[in-house]
């Protein structure tokens, strides 16, 4: 019932303020006996912190964790896992600006309304910041199913496809491309024409959006609880619970929409080791809110960054018209950013479905049959 | 932790299969004292009754709902509503086809290998007919809603914006032309259009997906839950949670990503009555994950029907290679039938939402009333 | 979050007040290819059933338990599993006395201040009739243990220890006495004596308490989740729920308090086995919230029945000083038919935890490594 | 579902291990803008901590807990509250001894069971150290309490009422003597008695158990949530989940077993002020899961310190028999320190259930104040 707690049998809660000493979360229900080191967890935050392009908020925050509790000779031990980033970038800034002052597509009028006070310091926990024990969370769940699936090779990776109203040529696709660009864009071109796009809108003091697409293969079949626990609502749960996301979509997603029942079936087919084959993906890995074996692909939309250089129209606390311009180190496209984070939050939701799938039906029930069993 | 349960404080768990002898539900956490008849629900559930005109599945359920419990003198008692929906209409057929079958788009396989076992006889536990205990415990939230908010006039509609490739002219948005159709379309003129295509789909042996619109009207600001429990992800779910859907969008939603952030900011005035006015309502409502008063705008994208005339590849659960044609009264566009469904879900998390308001933030307990007060 | 909820992973719901048209329950999350019929659930609903012998109370409920989804071909399918049962000896009552009056010892006036409204007919959703659902439940629970445990005969016995002020002789202790009297009793002689006692307790118009024991064995060690989630906590939890329980003990419980340290610590050896084995059960089977391998012991104190033919003072909902008689057909000793109940509820914490432990600690996960390895 | 997580609106989940950086907390849900500092905490902490008599261990934990979220200028925002102690006597200790072998009445064996691995530095995750985070997350459910009832002067206080086999005088009760000698005793006759005892146990290198008794008063009616959420069921769980915890009861208790239906009845009069009164208070406040408005009476059974001089038989790691004598700096009767940590989890669920009574049962919500109120 938290709403700081993401997950039900491997679950975190995060705490924390953008301009507060720390922040933090508590990873939950983690298996015993996974080898873990805070190594492990800093290759991912280090992909996600800011000021690495031009592109990015200059802020400089080494993000760097800490394990406070949990870990015990270098594995896990089944208790809760203390993560924390102390934060160290808090420039003592003047917010006599935005502490009466609600800024237009932030959550500062909400807040507001909701509790009756608002650390309003950097956005306080409304602030994008949050989203850094995400992707902390995030890499203790991939050690998760990296052990917990038999044989697996699981990988979970997410790419940006879509800039402003800019696309990818999907032919172009390569994942060796997404870290080699700084938009983690899975297109070299597109990446090229993306860096003059992003620029301009920088130069202009303006901001844009992002479509982020997540993958994750090696799934076996089964994961996933029905009828509100569904893999594809707990994934959209995920993704649009990340700050400024706006859409969510599994497979074919809205395009579904307009297709007809035949051309959006998926056409099963026996493969050569005996195990079956889809001819097509529109399903994106889930029927029946369950993952059908083949990779599993959500898209999510996020908004253009609210703060920007152009002045808006708002009002303050006391109920005064006003305007407002949003100073400071912003990234022109929060979207970027967002890309290990969705990462994350898929590392997050599955292996959260692989102990509840363990839980009803693991061993030592007998297994699931195979096909023709 | 159960994936049969939708809510937190304001929660129901449904339960039954297609061809089961019932469907039902248990809402639990109902307030007490609000007024509550079998009429009031049975309005909702006709609505979304199958058999209604030649687009929707010809089979006769009357989906006549009984109040079991938690219901006394008219009046709820804060204790478990358990609701009950008799299957009348279950046709002895004959399942040889689908029982060994894997029928594309359905969650037949998938159940499968998950448990090893599946009630196959009209889907079983997949089949949409679950949604009509949705809109049974729907039904209740609304009467919460009403009774919860002090002055509140709430409204939750819904209705179809896109029915195939074919969308609507806003321009001739009219709620009350959504009820006088039997596509819940707001454009008269795009429902007269929808009739023809559709009724090709249909003789084709073929289907379609749909667009559904859901708004919320009359909510104060600051329902919603940060950061994992926010408006917008508990939406996301709760529409995900929806058999076939397959993406799910708030406000301006995937369209957002192509905007600028001065496009995309939703400015802030002070109205003649001295409350906010936002001059747009791109965020659908919600920012920070919490309501800003402004009407709450959700949009989901139903996939086509999977059940089809035409014959489609797929494996037997022996693992042979086969091909299938789903035979039966199937709707041709099962969007339709989501109208409601749609609604019902807005509901039940603004229901929800308003509870787990009031107890954060609520004010002190009322005093207890003396006896014979 | 629900109140009318118990359990995690393996869960129910229950609904339904003493004199509606039915009760009933959801189980959620059992485990699929269980073999589950009715007689599996109405065997332990008949050891609980009013009026089989002059000590508990006459009414006639046959308590016929009918399954209503979530079993197919004879096993569980993994969803939801809906048992009902009909009320049929709902006597056309005059309640003009206890509507508006409290009765001393039942939750007549808490529910009134609670909710502002009551069900009043047969005590509505506070009376012990509810537990005939606990009771169906835990059979449930029972099968999911004989599937779960690898190997395992698991076996859960209650019998009552205290009736009044009369306990037993524990070198009497004989199980296969049990259900050789009315009283649930482990040993004969006591059995003998308190026949003539509840003899004098019911002809006198009152009525008494008693203490149950309620015993696992055949656990393994591992099972429970420190330190929120102790076997013992929820066991504790467990049958503090059971209507008109006043204290809960595991092992040596409130004697522990004047043991010393060392005639209270369970002393380890190893058996001819090789396993660890206790030279004593002080503990009750659990450390640290975590099942030892020995047998599970735990007692709960039953209140003497409320409802009694002596008259007591009290007060009406109008704030008038009264007195009350509850006349009726009621248990002298409700503690008798509480003994089934608290075999379903040790039944239904083991099967959750059974399953808790799964999800975190099970395979593919290496397994727990033997003592020597 | 997360088992290092208490309660259900009002929550706290702990973490941390005895010997590892830290240990913390974070509260959650909790209600906006409720003053609150390190110094309310601060206080309660202080009560618990070691090393304030001969009669606790002698480690020096000054127990310093610092805000690290949730709170701004000196006021709670409705967002998590992150608390945290340092560890700072964590002596470089030679732990040859314990590493392997089980410690009898310890959770070592049972983590090792369930694990296959664990933290021994100091019994890690399942030392009592624990249970300064409950008092810290106690602490700031007091200020809920404070706030969240109109008029409400609630006072929540405990008390060791057995010390081994010694009692008390009920007569010679004086809550103002509960702070005025080291073992929280309320009869100051029996404190003098009591050092004597204990010193000798110490003495002998033996250990002792303890009853504590908790009382809240000031209570409206109403609070509890019935069937599985009742009032006691929370509070039994409460007490029982505190280290060496074995029994826990409610009101007249165990003794409740013995009683007459007449004898245990509490009867109902109307005071002078109109409101109901009781007679007695069998019930120890709580009727139905419901609180009367009585003051809630629960008291808990503390086993004598495991950690004993006197060598005990067991068993190691490796499956050889072999002895064990714990030293180090131990409590001889953890009772004692247990008095302020049965204060805090009252406390804890009493908020926790203030939240919940006003979710469901609460007013309309409070209207939106205008801007600038």
């Amino acid at each position: 019932m938290s709403s700081n707690t993401f997950g039900q049998l491997f679950r975190f809660t995060t705490w924390g303020e953008s301009h507060g000493p720390a922040i933090g979360c508590v990873v939950d229900g983690c298996p015993p006996r996974i080898p873990l080191a805070e190594a492990d967890i800093q290759h991912h935050l280090d992909r996600r912190k800011p000021g690495q392009s031009k592109y990015t908020t200059q802020r400089r925050e080494p993000d760097t964790v800490e394990i406070q509790s949990g870990v015990f000779e270098g594995m896990t031990t089944g208790t809760p896992i203390s993560l924390v980033i102390r934060n160290v970038d808090q420039r003592s800034k003047d917010y006599s600006d935005i502490a009466p002052k609600f800024r237009p597509g932030h959550a500062d009028y909400t807040y507001d309304m909701k509790y009756g006070i608002r650390d309003y310091r950097g956005g306080g926990r409304s602030s994008a910041r949050e989203t850094a024990m995400r992707v902390a969370a995030g890499a203790v769940a991939r050690k998760v199913l990296e052990t917990g699936i038999e044989g697996g090779a699981i990988s979970i990776r997410a790419a940006l496809v879509q800039m402003g109203p800019h696309g990818i040529d999907r032919g172009n696709w390569n994942w060796d491309t997404v870290d080699a660009n700084p938009f983690f864009c899975p297109d070299a071109r597109a990446a090229e024409r993306w860096a003059d796009y992003l620029d301009g809108v920088r130069k202009a003091g303006s901001s844009c959006g992002a479509v982020i697409e997540v993958v994750a293969e090696g799934l076996p079949p089964g994961l996933g609880a029905p009828i509100y626990g569904k893999l594809d609502t707990d994934i959209a749960a995920a993704m649009m619970s990340i700050n400024a996301v706006k859409g969510v979509e599994i497979g074919a997603g809205f395009e579904a929409a307009a297709l007809s029942g035949e051309e959006n079936a998926d056409e099963i087919r026996i493969g050569n080791d005996g195990h079956p084959i889809f001819r097509s993906n529109k399903a994106g890995g889930i029927l029946g809110g369950i993952s059908t074996g083949q990779p599993v692909v959500a898209r999510f939309a996020v908004k253009p960054t609210s703060s920007i250089l152009k002045p808006r129209e708002t009002v303050t606390r006391d109920g005064e018209e006003t305007e407002i311009v949003t100073k400071g180190r912003h990234d022109p496209c929060v979207g970027i950013r967002a890309v290990p984070v969705g990462e994350a939050m898929m590392a997050l939701v599955l292996a959260d479905h692989l102990m509840r799938h363990r839980a009803q039906c693991g061993a030592p029930l007998p297994p699931t049959p195979p096909l023709g069993a």
